[in-house]
């Protein structure tokens, strides 16, 4: 089974132009350091609205297969930060456990960290989950909920998911 | 007052037969070590699905007046792990604390504990919580959070629970 | 701009005037401790309705115009205990770090933190937090979350909140 992994920016500016999207390359460059499997990044940049954001999801859950779609952008207070709304509203199941581990991570650095509205979820068989937007963030965080990620589509019947143990290292439990 | 707790067990193969409900079982014993008042348990084992779960919630919390349920299983990222929705959607109110502190200690042990997606509610008088599906994990976690249940049952207006406190301490805050 | 808190205290007892709103007054008194910049209360004692909650709250936010309000009383298990069902009501984005990290500095003192529901969100511009209803454990409460508010409500364009930075250091991240 192919693994596909959906890398979703939601930021205005990035998405007009105006600036590189750094945030979606640091984790694009994070998995490529984890994953010893071979595996396709699916990756796009779209406009912070919900609608935009919804549709990408769907479109790399449903059509595209992936199995892991991880965004970035649009999880603070602010008005147009509406990435938390819109994957609630593509996911038949919420993951809270994501959330709070990555916002007691990141409150070890910064306590603003408890703005951060960052969740996870389950479409059909693909995990989503937020991360924050700083390219420092986004490591912190994915270095706290990665390990658990592999067993997680595991038993989503996904693909599985091999890493570079002496980078990260996933946890399976024994039967 | 008559202490009735209700334990439910979510598995389609303990319901099936086709292996002995262990879960149950040691939320049982858990609960015999705990208590010292004299207590009545409701015990049922249906399929994982939202429908049983949801009934027999129902039946415990108005049929039967348990002032407690507690439930094992069907709270993993699977397709047919539906037990914190049934939770909810029985629920009048969400009691959040619960599943952070118990992801908390199970993220001790494994890192996988972020994957379980446990919650706890109300429904009218009665606490309905959700502990994970593994023997050691349900005491671990059950561990952790049993200190504050007798005085939400007391809150619950339910009857008053005493424990055995060189077991567990159940905490009542002076007036 | 001028900063206008709003303080609301949910409690049967104290808007009958059976007994004074000493938690109100607790939460004034913190600000006044905490803040340098000059401020405007807008202080009131609702029933515990969920109603007169939500009208307060909305009256506080869309008519005064607080950039923050925020609750004390009615977070517990009990049947009359529904403010964060109106905070939730009537918040456009929901704010989980809030209510994780109160209950957590909570849990230090006491195992029945887990009972309260607190939470926070955000209507418009408006941030609100609800509190717990002790006088001690609000403040417990406060000085864990307050150093994320002042950038809270930078990012919801609201006034710019000074402190007494020797009693609460405000965390604003550089640019």
């Amino acid at each position: 089974m192919e693994i596909k992994i959906g890398i979703l920016t939601a930021s205005d500016r990035a998405s007009a132009g105006v600036y590189k999207d750094l945030s979606g390359q640091a984790i694009i460059d994070t998995l490529n350091d984890y994953l010893s499997s071979s595996w396709t990044e699916i990756y796009e940049v779209v406009p912070d609205t919900q609608e935009s954001i919804e549709n990408a999801l769907i479109r790399m859950a449903d059509k595209d297969g992936c199995c892991l779609i991880v965004t970035t952008g649009g999880t603070g207070p602010a008005k147009r930060d509406v990435t938390p709304e819109a994957t609630e509203s593509v996911c038949d199941k919420m993951m809270p456990g994501f959330g709070e581990l990555m916002r007691q991570v990141s409150l070890k650095y910064v306590p603003t960290a408890i703005l951060s509205r960052q969740t996870a979820g389950i479409r059909n068989k693909t995990l989503i989950i937020n991360l924050p937007g700083k390219p420092k963030s986004i490591r912190e965080c994915l270095d706290a909920v990665f390990p658990a990620v592999p067993y997680c589509i595991d038993l989503l019947e996904g693909p599985y998911i091999e890493c570079n143990e002496e980078v990260i290292k996933p946890f399976r439990p024994k039967k």
